[in-house]
């Protein structure tokens, strides 16, 4: 998917420190959150980390909604006062959880090379989760 | 609503110069893009202009999103690498559009006071459309 996509939407999701994920449930109510997330080697996934919380982690209402309903968005984007500069690159797909396994062990791994912070918290690997996000979709925009 | 939010987040909520809305179309897909949008005097109402294009503008996907499903979410946020800073505000509510009217104009004139950048673009006050989102919750959000 992201092989269409421009060369600085790639690098801007690639780079990016946080993007917003929307999520809706069964009833279509959309829910909107910020989060960290890594992007894959070869720019097909994104994950995003659940701390290990396991009981907070269950009710979590983004993972409630990805069980209901695997249909998300995520942004990613610039703002700068000069609007010349504005830019964003949304990614559309589906959302399923990894809990445990070669792929969440890498996406784990990924996302503590990207956030250095992950070190001093509860890390995802023991009793946590990750959002796993296949793209489908990728739209970049920037202005003019 | 914005009643129940702690002084820190209705700030936040008033100052913050970017907003990432989410809209769900009747299927449950979501979408989420970066907003400018402006918050009402009483805290209930937001809007978000839609520029001057009337063609493009009956085509946008978010407005496409709110005729199907009018509810919406939207978040403010503020990401620092120190993450005990990590704060953020949504709020849930449902959307319609704007084009004519007191409220439409008073609207606009709250946008173009937050955003001076309007006056050197196309407004919305001709052609456009706002979009009008009335809160039914707020949560806020901060670290620790």
């Amino acid at each position: 998917m992201t092989a269409d996509a421009p060369a600085w939407a790639l690098a801007l999701l690639r780079d990016a420190r946080v993007g917003r994920l929307a999520t809706a449930d069964a009833t279509g109510q959309p829910l909107v959150v910020p989060v960290c997330y890594a992007l894959d080697a070869d720019g097909r996934h994104l994950y995003s980390a659940i701390d290990a919380k396991p009981k907070r982690t269950r009710q979590l209402r983004r993972l409630r909604n990805i069980a209901a309903n695997p249909r998300v968005s995520l942004v990613v984007d610039e703002y700068d006062e000069d609007w010349t500069r504005l830019r964003y690159v949304i990614v559309e797909g589906h959302a399923d959880v990894l809990t445990e396994g070669d792929e969440f062990s890498r996406a784990v791994d990924r996302l503590v090379a990207k956030y250095p912070q992950y070190r001093q918290l509860a890390l995802p690997r023991d009793s946590g989760a990750v959002i796993r996000i296949t793209a489908n979709r990728v739209l970049a925009w920037r202005y003019g």
